[in-house]
């Protein structure tokens, strides 16, 4: 097991990386601060997880009330938020009952969310099942729910006590769901690391076939990285923007094919690569990089061709973006792989890169 | 002109006390981020003091959109909060939009929560108009709205940048209001300051005509205890629970007879009398004390006998409220005027005080 620690001033917590962290209670009993929780999960992860966790929980002397949504990003809404309140308010759930995250981004986000708010917080642990969860969603704090106005445009910033990433939960995740989370795993080489990059272009393969030791390496390095910028920025003030190396793009994409066409991670590939290439046409990144980036995306598995919604369309779904500052859509570019910076483009560098 | 700063370590902020504020755009003008704001309010404050407001901010450059919601504590709710929401996405509010709330209570909470979740935070400022909200809930970042499983269940702990309290607005405020607002005034004379508890009884004639100074006085005073108290306790785990004097009872008188028809300010006023009589129970507080209590609260024109709930009514609501923990209900009592504490009640002496 490995632990990378959190290290947030007011809020530090650590996360658990390992293979059958679920079965084994100890870390999960430890943050509890009353001997009841409720597990909120969906009914694709219940049907694989949430047994033995609740088992083992329940073993330990602890009270579970299981919180079961129906599975998918449209249902990531108030509705949904709303009957997990709903159950924490007529089991009477009071202010020290701990929520448990069992599942991807969506759950994670939703009870995060749920958490923060409830009777104005309470504690919280994440037990991220995917990819994409492990070694992003669940780090740094941020929880939300979607608007039909725009994607988790409704939130709040909320930690963890505890993130409980085990890896063994990856082996029944579907290929497009763990490849999307590669494209966020990929991000992290290149804002901050380029010796993780050449790492990933070595062990893509060995990732694709979900090797434990490829898994916990690149886990552990992709939550430390991460970890890292968020302590450092816990607000999104500044580096913390790095993070969205892809995303201006990305969301746009999700967006723009409706929500649940592409997948996050996949539309966040096709964006890195935009972005890469408008980083080439200012003058930074070279275009060897942009090869290698093109290249270890394909490798992934993940769409490096973003759709063609035309340009006034790319830019109307750019500017609902949070990153609009002043009518101002700032990019987050690459000087080089493992080098992050955030700057404007020129209309004339989008009309080039944009279908 | 008088500040309370409020000394919270990572959100610093002041409280600016005197009539006449509302029409001088300064204070606000250095608050902003952006020069935009939102004015969240309801139809009765509107009318009063929306034009005024928005024409000094407009004057100034800022872009200035008004939400005028419904007046009442049944619109505290989901519902309403959605439809905050919606207009600024509708109107592509941005994460540095300041969200400005006028109005009492109800308003300041929807408009924090709301400012709380919207992009996961925006700058918010307060200008409560109701001597309660001047008081008590514009001070100490509890935001909220209520669930029909329970009042302020679902909400956030936010804090304001600046709050406004322009004292001329309370000469519009309905007698009974006022009245409400005073009993949160001699609860912080209760729990705090023996010696402010004195200048009440000395000077609650002046108040109930709004006499500016007095006004000015119990105000800042209030402020001043409360933002000390908070500041040493922003997240409610210790003497933070003080401020709940008479809360617990209140709560179940406004839960039991239905919200609205006691005002909050009223089922805390007789609450506070139960608290003080079983306070005497236990020993502590004398007969005097008693009588004092009650004789300020029944100067300032609030009720000091409690509705007859009938005894497994009163514990069945009181269950039901946030101050409990592990099953046990933990009152706010008074060892004498000027100086509270925390205990249980043993059955035989809630069953005397509760009818
Ligand atoms: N909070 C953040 O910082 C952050 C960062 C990135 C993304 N997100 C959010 O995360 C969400 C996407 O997360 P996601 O990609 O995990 O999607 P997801 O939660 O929808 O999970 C993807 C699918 O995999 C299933 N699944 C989960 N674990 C499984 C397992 N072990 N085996 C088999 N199937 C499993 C899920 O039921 C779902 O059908 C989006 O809503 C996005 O906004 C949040
Ligand atoms: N956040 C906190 O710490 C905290 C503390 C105490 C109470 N509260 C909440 O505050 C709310 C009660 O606040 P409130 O007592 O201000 O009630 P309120 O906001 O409902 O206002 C009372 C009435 O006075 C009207 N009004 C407001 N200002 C006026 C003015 N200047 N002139 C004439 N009419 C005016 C309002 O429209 C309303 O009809 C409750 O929801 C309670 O839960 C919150
Ligand atoms: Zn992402
Ligand atoms: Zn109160």
């Amino acid at each position: 097991m490995q632990t990378v620690h959190v290290d947030l001033a007011h809020a530090p917590y650590d996360i658990l990386i390992g293979a059958g962290l679920l079965a084994d209670p100890q870390a999960i009993l430890q943050h509890l601060t009353q001997a009841n929780a409720v597990i909120v999960t969906n009914t694709t992860v219940a049907a694989l997880y949430l047994a033995p966790l609740q088992a083992s929980l329940v073993a330990a002397g602890v009270s579970v009330l299981p919180v079961i949504l129906p599975d998918g990003e449209q249902y990531k809404n108030w509705t949904t938020l709303n009957s997990i309140l709903d159950a924490l308010l007529e089991h009477r759930c009071e202010r020290k009952t701990t929520l448990i995250a069992l599942g991807g981004g969506v759950i994670g986000d939703m009870t995060g969310f749920a958490a923060a708010i409830y009777q104005r917080g309470v504690p919280f642990i994440q037990i991220p099942t995917t990819l994409l969860a492990q070694v992003d969603s669940s780090v740094g704090g941020k929880t939300a729910i979607n608007h039909p106005l725009g994607k988790n445009m409704i939130g709040a910033f909320y930690q963890p006590r505890l993130v409980l990433a085990d890896l063994a939960t990856l082996h029944t995740l579907p290929a497009r769901e763990f490849a999307a989370g590669l494209a966020e795993v990929i991000k992290y080489g290149l804002i901050d690391d380029a010796v993780f990059f050449a790492w990933l272009e070595q062990n893509i393969a060995a990732l694709l076939r979900r090797d434990v030791e490829a898994l916990a390496y690149a886990v552990e390095r992709s939550c430390s990285i991460k970890a890292r910028i968020v302590a450092s920025d816990e607000r999104e003030q500044g580096v913390r923007a790095f993070l969205n190396l892809g995303h201006t793009f990305g969301h746009a994409i999700e967006a723009g094919l409706g929500y649940g066409q592409w997948l996050h991670g996949e539309a966040v590939a096709a964006g890195m690569l935009l972005a890469a290439r408008a980083s080439k046409l200012l003058g930074n990144l070279g275009e060897q990089d942009v090869q290698r980036t093109e290249a270890l995306l394909q490798a992934a598995g993940l769409p490096v061709v973003a759709p063609a919604l035309g340009f006034d369309r790319w830019m109307a779904l750019m500017a609902q973006d949070k990153k609009v500052e002043r009518g101002h859509i700032r990019f987050v570019l690459l000087r080089h792989i493992g080098e992050a910076y955030i700057a404007t483009l020129p209309e004339q560098h989008l009309r080039e890169i944009l279908l």
